[in-house]
């Protein structure tokens, strides 16, 4: 039992979401968000990579909650309701509790072109591990691929609404929306 | 009339991906590009800003491509047919003609973490493009986004199927393919 340090990973993510906005992403330093965050910088290195890392979390969780229902799903769903299951399943990242914090954390994001990137390539891999798996239930290309970026294509249309100051729906309602639109454009 | 240097952008394009291949993009100089296709450096920089443009060509007409024909599209056309006129208006630019020379450049970007970043930020970009054509068209959010990142995921699984060895369908062929997959998932 760590009495001492209790919740350090999320006491640092406050802590450099904060020195973010106050300075920056490049002008903030570990020592100073470990420093803010009371704990030492070993405590910060035994949680996260490097500064960045901190807004990115966990890549390999994240992306399991994606393509873990499209492995799992039953052998006769259909490519599209095998990758609603993951979309739908990433809601759980995302609480209500956690949409103040996830706000800054896309202002810092929206005003740095290099974690713009770093997104856009973290969701590029996510559609490529879903298209994975969407293969080795014997989907073939194209249809794995595009129905594998479709569906990421939902949750970011539902992520970036999510962020909206004005939005009060939840990730799971916006999701569903998005799931809604994509059967219907075909018809 | 400049008899003396035809075609320089054609032969600089294949100067630079002989460079690329034989040397790798980091150690190819423009100063080199611009020796092996006979031409002077002030040659090269009429037609190109730095040596990475030269495998990405003029992104404003492609993006055009794209989006001219979904501005066009008829006022009653769904927001699915109008992306679908853009990414088949796109199939123009891969000619079989090009075939071989895009292969080469496919190989070179998959060797380069830093060019394949700079593809994916283009092809986003395009969809962000195409998604406001939409919005102006009236449709919405989330179904703009959705539906322009699904129009371009068509389009990039059509382009990595057509750089295949193994491929004789034309971009156009392979194109519709996608068309009809994206409608079919829904159904």
């Amino acid at each position: 039992m760590v009495r001492w340090e209790p919740d350090a990973a999320g006491r640092l993510r406050r802590a450099a979401a904060e020195l973010f906005v106050e300075r920056g992403v490049e002008a903030t330093t570990v020592a100073a968000i470990a420093e803010r965050a009371g704990v030492t910088e070993r405590t910060f290195f035994r949680h996260f990579a490097d500064k960045r890392e901190v807004l990115f979390g966990d890549g390999v969780r994240f992306t399991s909650l994606f393509v873990d229902p499209v492995r799992d799903a039953p052998p006769d769903a259909s490519p599209l309701d095998a990758v609603a299951a993951g979309v739908r399943a990433s809601a759980a990242f995302f609480p209500d509790e956690r949409r103040a914090d996830s706000r800054i954390r896309g202002r810092i994001i929206a005003d740095n072109p290099g974690l713009q990137e770093r997104e856009l390539l973290k969701m590029d891999a996510i559609a490529a591990s879903i298209a994975d798996a969407l293969r080795e239930r014997g989907v073939p290309d194209p249809a794995a691929t595009i129905v594998a970026r479709a569906g990421v294509a939902v949750f970011s249309a539902a992520f970036v609404a999510w962020l909206r100051e004005d939005e009060t729906r939840e990730m799971g309602e916006l999701i569903e929306d998005g799931l809604r639109e994509l059967r219907a454009i075909a018809s």
